[in-house]
């Protein structure tokens, strides 16, 4: 039985994230309807990040196994037309080999959190990015955000439901810069804990903000208490960006 | 009677195009109708470009006279809240002349363009970029746009309906560069005839595509003839970008 690797894009906006549940339509789902479209098959399909609703992936990975031998781009190519009208996309589709398992062998994890910086609500941007109205400075966020990589206890950084074993991950990379109105916060990581990304973008706020110096970023990391982190940022503002194996 | 200058940024998508028109939903009767929530005065305001349906804005101008000295950020302010939820905003509102004419005022108008190459659907920018499957060569593209640059009759590139007074026009700068799997055109002018820049996008993507040469390009523009025409590119990859005074 052949495993494809599916390279997936898609604009969360209208879903109740990737992981197929009960209330709403689950990013997993509309895959998994768009295979059974285009082979008759029932497969239940394995993703390296479960976005939450509302987040955004330019490059998602999922395996599925498929009981025929089709040309990768063949599966691509069905996939696509079987997910419209809705905003996924199979950017690539390989074969993998049977041991390749999106999630576990994830060898890296990148996200970027998007933040625009201005007065006036988005239009073009909107439900892409987070409006933050405040004049944010992105210099002192970039300063203090290296307080978080490596090695920590990020439980003040992880949504109470997040089902990881423990709190412990190495953060390997944390970079800040401002690109004209635009702040973009990139996250790197062999995983993630659930609300990681979010949970740090929102306390750099109030960094930028100058209502936090970088060592009650510090403080609040060393606090291991959820009740320490800044609110949390919205949704919108998060892509996961790429996946390397 | 103070008049505003105000920059606007849209997402042309929900509408039938920058001018008041009977079919349809406009951006200046949805600024008009702010205006009339703020103040109370029933208005018209002048745009500097007349974009189409589906064309977006990220620096359109517009200016409006209103009858009390408001300051100026309160009108942004007020215009800003009173647009909502449309997707619609104010980034800037400045006090100007009365001699100020956002329309004949101006002394150049820069237009983007944007392609994304590539198989597999829009998400993220489903309505907010043209895709098109077929590689493009960028660099023919670029190389070939510079034949259009100067004073030409563009009457090639021009739609049945422009009401322009001639088909004169100079294109100051044509540049096609690469970003990715994104294409970018940018087109800055005094002033454009109606469809000007989406007719030339189209015929310069014949190009990318290895179609058309350089040479059949400059005989298309020598033509002058509508019927020379590559097919017209879309209006959801045009972007108003700027307005120079």
């Amino acid at each position: 039985m052949p495993r494809y690797k599916l390279i997936i894009e898609y604009d969360g906006t209208p879903f109740a994230g990737w992981q197929r549940q009960a209330n709403g339509r689950s990013v997993q789902e509309a895959i998994e309807d768009a295979v059974a479209g285009f082979s008759g098959e029932r497969v239940t399909i394995g993703g390296a990040g479960r976005t939450d609703a509302g987040v955004h992936a330019l490059g998602q990975v999922a395996h599925v196994d498929l009981a025929r031998d089709w040309p990768a781009d063949t599966v691509r190519k069905a996939l696509n037309s079987h997910l419209k009208p809705e905003p996924v996309a199979v950017l690539a589709a390989e074969l993998a080999g049977d041991d390749f398992d999106a999630r576990f062998s994830a060898k890296a994890r990148h996200y970027r959190y998007r933040i625009i910086n201005r007065q006036s609500p988005l239009t073009i941007d909107a439900g892409r990015a987070w409006q933050v109205r405040t004049p944010l400075d992105a210099g002192a966020m970039q300063r203090a955000a290296q307080r978080l990589t490596g090695n920590h206890d990020f439980t003040t950084f992880r949504n109470a439901d997040c089902q990881a074993k423990g709190p412990v991950k190495t953060l390997d990379r944390l970079i800040v810069r401002r690109q004209g109105e635009e702040i973009l916060i990139e996250a790197s990581a062999r995983s993630f804990l659930h609300s990681q990304v979010r949970s740090i973008a929102g306390s750099l706020r109030l960094v930028g903000e100058g209502r936090w110096s970088a060592d009650d970023l510090s403080d609040a990391l060393a606090a291991k208490d959820r009740k320490a982190c800044g609110p949390v940022a919205p949704a919108e503002g998060l892509y996961l960006v790429k996946v390397e194996y």
